[in-house]
């Protein structure tokens, strides 16, 4: 177990739950309704999922992040597809396999520097179409933001979602982080996802303030038809849903998903300032959202991880990840950075 | 979308939070802890659930009933074992497939009337061993209460539990409403668990009073060693994790279980009474929790379900099921059962 | 390893190749042809079978039973969907577990006393539509002829397969041994297959003369429009394919299906009328097809196995069971029913 | 459907059965024996085998190049595990994503130039050890000879069985061309395996003058302990083994693997010094075995391959694969080269 400060800069999974949301769950918590989202609160916070991502939209709650992925996945593949995502996907380095197990597919890595995708980097792996010995690429899987931090614009979605289309393929989208692109990109929800050629989209908020629960959001009908089955035998379908609606409902209605992402997108400005006039210090990624990548002294590694615990993204070349969350302070800032400077000057 | 009492008989999981169970999950909602487990509330509940348990106990924490059951399951089995269970079992019916589609295993049904398995019923799936034709037996899983709301008996669990180990099978048992039996049986958690010869326990508490999260519990060490990857790959690991440890933790040291069950238990004995009366009811299970089954007039159940919604377990035989719930008043059952007289006798 | 007489009761999987069909081997055994089916040798085979099936028909060659059933079935079921068959149907009790490994599905076992389904015995398991926690029915599964060696009548498959069309289910044929159900009904294959509502056959000579090799034939296009992808993935894609498909071309033009099932069904016939004389014999299933199913004194079961191998049906009850071949002479009938009097008078 | 000469250079796959063998086949096709290798020509081939790979080899029967790999890879691997292999390898682009519907399990790609795998290239895969979020790598893959017809020399081979031992990984080799492999090193077989440190092996005859089945062997007795039930349900058990028996035992004694492997590595050398004396092409792989690489003018690959098809190996360079096979004959590469020559100056 690591010790960790109360505002640090491993993950902004390590925060807890916005006042609001909490308050929110407490109002759900009175008498009976029906298990497994036949509720007046899912049927709710469904009705402002459409308002916010289009008419045809069909989310569905479930439960984490890789679940929601997963299951978004299976709903689009047969186990002779492939998906074709970034090598740095977090559903290629970070779901211990979960994708490969549940959908029984393969995953076509493509090598970037950014994280991101694009019409020509993806033609590596957008082949073998009709071979039989050759998996048939159906999906391709993009993180908005990415791994690394940075941000698709609604153009560079639409590039990717006509080359798609061209070969009959999918485009899903891992929003775990999506309200951190939505106020970086200055756009509402609906912009870059469904109005840029988006099929299936995760979206998150859990790492933006919530407690748990994810949504899947399908924008075509059809994808969705069965999604309830896969849900269900995906081991995702919460009974107690309406705990989760009140929260997307919430964070909807009330903001609170812009309110937290712009404060965290804001922080780790700060942060990118503060680091970057360290001269021991190089950022390695644009800050566009809320995670700061750098590779930094060796030496100061092992102690700033014992005050601020954080994952080193790349063991050889000492490049770290920090990232910001909804309640990061400033002042937690200027502690962190004044230390790293006590450290490197040891 | 079904309308429904505050209070109704549908099921156990559609009461809401236990107030308590609330309350500390606001206690927990302060600054960082490390996600997915590595904090203080996870590591203190783990310890909760050892001195409850046993101290070579190895507790998980999980999002869901099923995940609890099939990712128990998936941690025994390769994919050419089987599972004997009864027909009725939860993860026979009730799981939308996910054992098979996880576990890539089939299970062996017993045919029972109470949902028990014995050493005598086991028999007619206990073959194959040896024949590569035919899948291996490899874990008999029962659940205690049964899907009929049965009790096993200490005595009954420990046959089951020699004739596994005989075979060299393991025994899991789904524990998704454990108090329930515990209540009734009048025992610690452990003198009918891991006393009894229990391999691998499903242990939930979302029926019961928990807003989610149930639990894993191995108790042999050697089989948790994986665990970790498991719960991962099957999408059950969540993120901030400390607050479905914080739940466990209270619901075990303020005996919010023991409460719970015993009122629900309590409330079921006082539907019995109730609905035994009628003479155009038949009660068709001994009623040991929290669960009553009952023949009923076919005429009464459309009318009855439009007040107070609850499920139909045999459509053949008009045969219903009731529960109750640790929020269950007496005034609910008065009226219920005031309201079945009525229309038995329009 | 099991002794056995050069012309045993065991399995029809005993008997070796036709001789026929070893010489057309030979013939196709010149030059080069292109691997994996892109030859002519395939091309020809599947018109005799689109000859033989109907136009509509799309053969596939595969390369066991196991696989002809397992991916002919792949190609129908989503993960959530399940499969309604006998008890004892191959796939459920001889395929240790690939239905459910490869296409991640439940079986639904019915009970039957002869191994036919029939629309009465389905319904036990056509239910649960619509309900997300159970998993959808979507295709039955027959045996034709049953593991019991009863033959279904071409009525009896239409009533099921009206059944299976009202319900929007398909209908699956395990046809390992279909030509000897064939020559029982009299009738030609498409008769009792496509023109019964079939919509997916596993077609089989292996057990009838064959080397090895099976096929499925899909009666709707569209069903077999991704087989290729499902048949590599299944790792039944042969890459000499040509000595497949020339195996079964010779099967059906030079009528070898017609001659060594007529001739294996007779011989069940001499060796049921032998077995019925015998009074401390009772065979327990109508001898339509080449199996004999028998209780016979347990003091006789392991001295007769010893000089020829059979497999014991059901220990409880001393069931066995015998199956004559393409290849069994009366001679061999003849030896046999006098050493079970023998043993019996000892 | 493609023409095809009687002696082309698409694959080795393309020639027919080595008249031996198919006179091997003749002689085995006596008389009933037990189906599924319970017989002696099994019991026989497999003591031929041990005497081949050493007394603790456990060789298994099965029924195509693909079963073998992914079957012996199954026996080795829980599915949070992961594979190890060369980008190139049969298992990452030649199987349709067998091995991940199969085992579950994810493949770690690494790339190379020539197909090999090293200490090295190896640890851009070796890592996330302990980390739940990331698969576990559980076994490295090689194949011998690799898709680019390269030969490992044994030291190579043992460097990487090292490596996997002192991280607790397996090594497995796809050996479905060992035997031109062996004649290129000039060892024997179990020298080169066995007593390199390899766990599991793929050894294949059927692209060397089998008619079918390949062979899983495992050089230690536990691996094996249970891979008849995964043959079993992996769809690879074949019913008549005897007649994939008796050829591996006729491949062995009557050293046809050696003089076929050695005959079609002497072709490619006969073609390779053809082809590399035409200025217009780039050999682009050291021809160690049956397979040339080659860069061509990019107007005579579809004139020729309307005579002699084969395969494009990379589109973009105009790359293609030629294969020699046991039948190979010299006039068949003066007529090809002597062709290519006239495409090339028309």
């Amino acid at each position: 177990m690591n010790a960790i400060k109360d505002h640090a800069f491993a993950s902004d999974n390590n925060s807890g739950i916005h006042p609001e949301i909490l308050a929110a769950i407490a109002r759900a918590n009175r008498g009976h309704v029906i298990a497994y989202g036949d509720d007046p609160y899912t049927r709710k916070a469904e009705d402002t999922l459409r308002n916010t991502f289009g008419r045809e939209a069909e989310p569905f709650f479930v439960l984490t992040g890789t679940g929601a992925n997963v299951l978004g996945l299976a709903s689009l593949l047969q186990p002779y597809h492939a998906v074709i995502c970034a090598e740095s996907a977090h559903i290629n380095v970070d779901e211990c396999g979960a994708p490969e197990r549940f959908c029984n597919c393969k995953l076509l890595p493509v090598n970037t520097t950014d994280g991101k995708l694009n019409p020509d980097n993806i033609l590596q792996q957008l082949q073998g179409f009709g071979f039989e010995h050759h998996v048939q690429p159906k999906v391709i899987s993009i993180s908005q933001p990415t791994e690394m931090g940075t941000v698709y614009t609604r153009d560079e979605i639409e590039s990717i979602s006509q080359l798609a289309k061209k070969h009959d393929l999918y485009l899903h989208v891992d929003g775990a982080r999506l309200a951190n692109a939505a106020v970086r990109l200055n756009l509402e929800f609906k912009a870059f996802t469904k109005d840029a050629g988006i099929d299936v989209l995760s979206f998150g908020g859990t790492k933006n303030g919530m407690l748990f629960g994810e949504s899947v959001i399908f924008f075509r009908k059809e994808l969705a038809e069965h999604f309830r089955y896969i849900r269900k035998q995906g081991m995702q379908l919460a009974s107690k849903m309406r705990f989760i609606a009140i929260q997307f409902d919430t964070y909807i209605t009330q903001k609170i998903w812009k309110a937290n992402a712009s404060h965290a997108n804001e922080m780790a400005q700060i942060l990118y300032k503060e680091t970057e006039q360290i001269p021991e210090i190089q950022v390695t990624q644009k800050v566009e959202t809320n995670g700061i990548f750098a590779r930094i002294p060796r030496k100061i590694i092992a102690p700033l991880q014992k005050e601020y615990f954080f994952y080193v993204w790349d063991e050889a070349t000492n490049e770290v990840r920090w990232m910001t969350s909804y309640d990061t302070q400033p002042e937690d800032i200027e502690d962190f950075t004044h230390f790293i400077k006590e450290l490197i000057h040891q």
